[in-house]
């Protein structure tokens, strides 16, 4: 049996009592390490669940699935996957491939930023489609977001902004000439977001991410020291919340008053929030 | 401190071990039990914690939170909810209390059916907002969900609805007098929200949740037993996917192929599907 896990979202401790029965007892246990992280490394984990566990990169995933898969129709694997494994695309497809070799799959559910983002107060039956926003390169600025941000807004709804990070990336460089060096870690900041929205808003100048946009900027939701801070996009290009992973929402002018009231205390400014509420709710 | 601690959404060892720590430690602690269930009661709770836990019902926490909150200065509280705590309004409200009385609150997150949805293998990026389907009565058959549901397939988004469970609700003749005598639990049916949608469409008669449009029909997601059936809203009407809970998926038109090849095998007829999802993707 191939088991995805969830890991949900900040240490060794958010993984359920399901899920840390079968890790103690699979054959072989995979970690997924590039579509995001908890704030714990490899080793912590290994302690917490007594054995080893074994890092799969994009590569090992996507192009030696077999490799994972093997022995998974006598025994079990576990597949750890921060957040809930459903999260992104790639695990679909380790399923679909276990699916073709007649492999038995089974997924534990945790938590994950798509519904842990509840904690800002949000409600979660307003938010639309989810985005996600990629590190602009100087030739390089995909806005493909901006139109689904629109849709989003064009119907009252929040956006959750999923934050770029590139681990294990090579540089031009070092991909053209075969040399597997990789570049350090990096996560997008939602001061990063931000300005990158705005970069995109000068251009296309629709109004739908602009300065005076109300969105909450995110850090290490579900974590001890999980930080929200409500403010105008112009005002979130200058924050600093800390330690990755971050993420962004933008509110949607549907927004309710019950929200209102739960999001207030995490204003840079709480008189400059209520004009700006009150601008949202004249629209 | 108050701790939501959020329980996921199949049995007791869907808890995450954090959260099984505090419950452990806790001074009291409370299980909301109106707006979703596990698939186990109480007593299973009960043995696994190894201590008692209080049944907390939609008075109490609406009208009695000063009672779960009482000693929270001095003492943890902790207040369980199936799935994640932030799945519903009613617990921001709680919250909200608790800090009015500056008393410290924590959340534990875990899966809610709004991620756990993703085991469908319809991408979570592409869903839309969430839809809440309430049991129609005779007099009484609420159809604001039809705008929400055009919205969100306007841009070719899913729609997940969650189906009405009504629990310790009075009949009007018990209510009028007075007397606290309580119907036995009701849980939507997946078969039952097609025919509801369909009674709709019939009336509003602008296609957006025809006899031909596709769904997902979710049956205890996140459970060992979970199942997932496809099939057109006709289809769909008449199936039997066992005890509750139940959800339903209504799928946008700008599914992706991946998506066509992980549910099909879901198909209630497969060369049913293949036709319908071609025409989903013509239009």
């Amino acid at each position: 049996m191939l088991y995805l896990i969830g890991l949900g979202l900040a240490d060794e401790t958010d993984i359920t009592v399901k899920g840390l029965e079968v890790v103690k007892r699979a054959e072989r246990v995979y970690l997924e390490a590039y579509t995001s992280i908890l704030h714990v490394g490899k080793d912590k984990l290994e302690a917490f669940y007594g054995r080893p566990v074994i890092v799969a990169d994009r590569e090992m995933v996507e192009s030696s699935s077999d490799e994972i898969l093997a022995g998974a129709h006598e025994s079990d694997i576990a597949f750890l996957v921060v957040g809930d494994p459903f999260g992104a695309t790639t695990h679909t497809d380790l399923v679909l491939r276990a699916q073709e070799l007649s492999i038995p799959t089974k997924s534990i559910p945790n938590a994950s930023i798509l519904n842990a983002v509840g904690a800002t107060g949000l409600q979660l039956y307003n938010f639309g489609q989810t985005v996600s926003i990629v590190f602009f390169t100087d030739n390089w600025k995909p806005a493909s977001f901006y139109d689904r941000i629109r849709e989003n807004a064009s119907i009252g709804l929040h956006t959750l902004l999923l934050l770029d990070i590139k681990v294990k990336e090579q540089s031009l460089e070092n991909m053209a000439r075969g040399r597997k060096i990789y570049e350090p870690p990096r996560y997008m900041t939602v001061a990063c977001c931000a300005q990158q929205l705005l970069e995109i808003e000068a251009e296309k100048g629709e109004g739908i991410c602009s300065e005076d946009s109300l969105a909450i900027g995110c850090a290490r939701v579900g974590a001890d020291d999980q930080t929200f801070v409500c403010g105008t996009l112009k005002e979130l290009c200058d924050v600093d919340v800390g330690p990755p992973l971050h993420s962004v929402v933008l509110i949607g002018k549907r927004a309710h008053e019950l929200e209102r009231d739960y999001i207030r205390p995490f204003a840079i400014n709480q008189d400059a929030f209520d004009k700006s509420w009150k601008k949202y709710q004249g629209e």
